[in-house]
């Protein structure tokens, strides 16, 4: 998320009872979680295992719990305690707003949009022109959807990261600043879920099209003209090139790639990233021919079994 | 669907900047996708794989991409881009009608039946005596539901066929005007959704019950006192007899046909058609008995490993 | 359920017209499904193979189809059926009350909490304090939610258990009596569903986060400090203990236990009682290290055979 205006790192230490080590004087334009960090943001880092991670990320600004040099351009936040420090930084400067209305009045909804009885449109919401918005979808606050788009009914999008903390006897959650953004020509079904980025945008490139109940973690990104059958999973992080199509059932692990045109069959599992133009099966996903290759092997197993016997 | 009315062919012609080819005369009594046409109806073809069938098929008018010799009986409508004629005339017939109110004044519902707050009543919905509509379903436009019904919360009822044409740069829609037909003493679970048919009828047959998070695809018709366990996908055009159960996240491919009294044990994938009366495990879908072997040969892999290595 | 007093066994026998065997001055406490039964409730038995598990339960009221002697401090409802005479009971002391209002005026809704708008609230619902119930959730009533809770948008709290008795020609519906009961601090994902308890509770312990699209089914207990990925479906009668992880997809069948600390990786399906403190993958469940190696054999399949042929 950037800051509607860039902030001075001295009133950030304050909010938050944390000391500068390095230059106050630099101006922090947003904060983001270390996956979608950019020069100007601040990040947050807390186990010595991604210090260096951190430090040498896009990241201007770094909220850290050791006190090591600064890098060159950069200053950083001393805290005992990093995440508590972001979260902070996050709530203060995107607090839930609970909604009056059914509509919002401070949501922008273009020429020849319908929108359903029940569904929910939250603050900030953009949606373009000539869209339909089916009878009790919920849209989040800051959720942007294109032109020509169709939700159908019930789907949610917007809500909140699925991204907590664990602590010693019990989960802390990570506040989600980010958004959705679908693009023009998107039709989602029924049921679905796509929720916003923890930090940074959930996308959905345009002409793409997802059929009833599919859940698009956060931050995730989708090219464009994909097609998804129902009851896909998508974790978090995850990047999906155009023209990419996943058959009923599918679910794909969080940070990784399904390259363009990939296509992968009903109810296989995506667990590391996949190269485009391909066909895969599986759980976890192989080259679908190589997969119906090893199921017709071990049909054999009886015939082998016996000749084993037989030596 | 049917047309209100019996329609000239010219007429549709006219509409659709299209050119008769054959008996002008002849009334064309409703439009179908070639799954579900029937004699009178109007379908569409414009793949030469497919010209065959669909001048052969029940159909009486065929909008078609090629000059081709009239079949005995029957009338063409020649265009360039005979998937767009389709759409057009479907548009045309069954425009999508935006609500004003959350349960429309053309809505028939039955003696006895209660609609809890937020549900969402489209307009012509038929519904039956003595149901019940929990709280924030939605149901579109047309759908039809029986006697002694329950649907819970937030299922959705009608949504559009997930069915689209690829175009070099895009997908193109297919417009749907089919209806969800639900018989007597059926019930749905929550999260459920049931696609309309994309020109004909979704159906659900009297005493099936359905647990929550389910998907039914469009024009698939399921029998009589099945029993289907959450997070079940059908996809679309798929015939399921009666007494069928279905475990658990299973999930069925289009097309195919799942004999009377089958049971598909959980989380299997079912990609063809399977004889009633037996019991299947597996994805894809094996004989459960012969899966089951499979699995306990692959047990045993690393006995044999052991015995080859001896060889 | 407990009744809201106690209840005269002779009322219950008018109400049912069922015959009295034993002691029909007893006073019945609450009605209750063999799984959950205790003493001073009343329970139902129509299969002579649960005969003695239900004559031996804890329950003080058995209804039945035989003339059976009566165990010492017992008494018996004697009908040719059963469960009509359960569902009977279960109708008449919690019978539907279709809801006025969005917000029941029964419901008590504690401090700071924001209920967004669409959100329904069923009669004698509990919510605690500075907790969000977001655009379009569904709660059923009865349900009971803690303290610091959020509960995702079209979530749907406290539908019936999907439970069904088979007779001949149909499905005879278990009306469901028991709740939902979700402790502090839990998040609830959007689209999920809980399902209230047939008879007893379905239970969220404290501290336990859910992803979207998750199903629980009836009276399901879920400890402390849990992590569900998106679409994990439950089925009814499980016990999860505290800070089980289970990834996305993962499918558990009824009346197991997942024990404290297990972690089931994504698409597996937990078919018997898991330990605690390990790692299981598959479909059925394996340990994840041996199913891994399992899987690496089959690869090795091809290099096999060869050498079988050489053979």
């Amino acid at each position: 998320m950037k800051f509607s205006a860039p902030q001075r790192l001295s009133d950030l230490a304050n909010l938050t009872s944390s000391r500068i080590i390095g230059d106050e004087h630099k101006l922090v334009l947003g904060i983001n979680e270390i996956h979608k960090v950019e020069e100007g943001d601040i990040t947050f880092v807390d186990h010595p295992k991604y210090y260096d991670k951190a430090l040498n990320s896009a990241a201007t600004f770094v909220i850290i719990n050791k006190e090591v040099p600064v890098p060159e351009g950069k200053a950083l936040l001393f805290h005992s305690d990093p995440f508590s420090v972001y979260v902070g930084i996050v709530k203060h400067f995107r607090p839930f707003q609970p909604s009056e209305k059914r509509i919002s009045d401070s949501a922008v909804i273009g020429a020849g949009t319908v929108i359903q009885p029940g569904a929910f449109i939250g603050n900030h919401v953009k949606i373009g022109s000539n869209c339909v918005i089916h009878a009790n979808v919920s849209i989040y606050d800051h959720s942007e959807i294109g032109n020509n788009c169709v939700i159908h009914s019930n789907t949610v999008i917007g809500a909140d990261a699925f991204y907590f903390k664990r602590r010693p006897d019990h989960y802390d959650k990570m506040l989600s600043c980010g958004r959705v953004i679908i693009h023009d020509n998107v039709e989602l079904g029924a049921c679905c879920t796509i929720d916003k980025g923890v930090s940074s945008d959930t996308i959905i490139g345009s002409g793409t099209k997802l059929d009833n109940h599919i859940h698009v973690g956060h931050d995730t990104v989708i090219g464009k003209n994909c097609l998804f059958a129902a009851q896909v999973g998508i974790a978090g992080v995850v990047t999906i090139e155009d023209d990419v199509i996943l058959w009923g059932q599918v679910g794909v692990q969080k940070d990784l790639t399904i390259g363009k045109g990939a296509v992968v069959l009903g109810q296989s599992g995506v667990g590391k990233t996949l190269e485009g133009g391909k066909t895969y099966f599986g759980s976890p996903t192989q080259d679908a021919r190589q997969k119906m290759k090893e199921m017709a092997m071990v049909k054999q197993l009886p015939e082998i079994f016996e000749k084993l016997k037989a030596i």
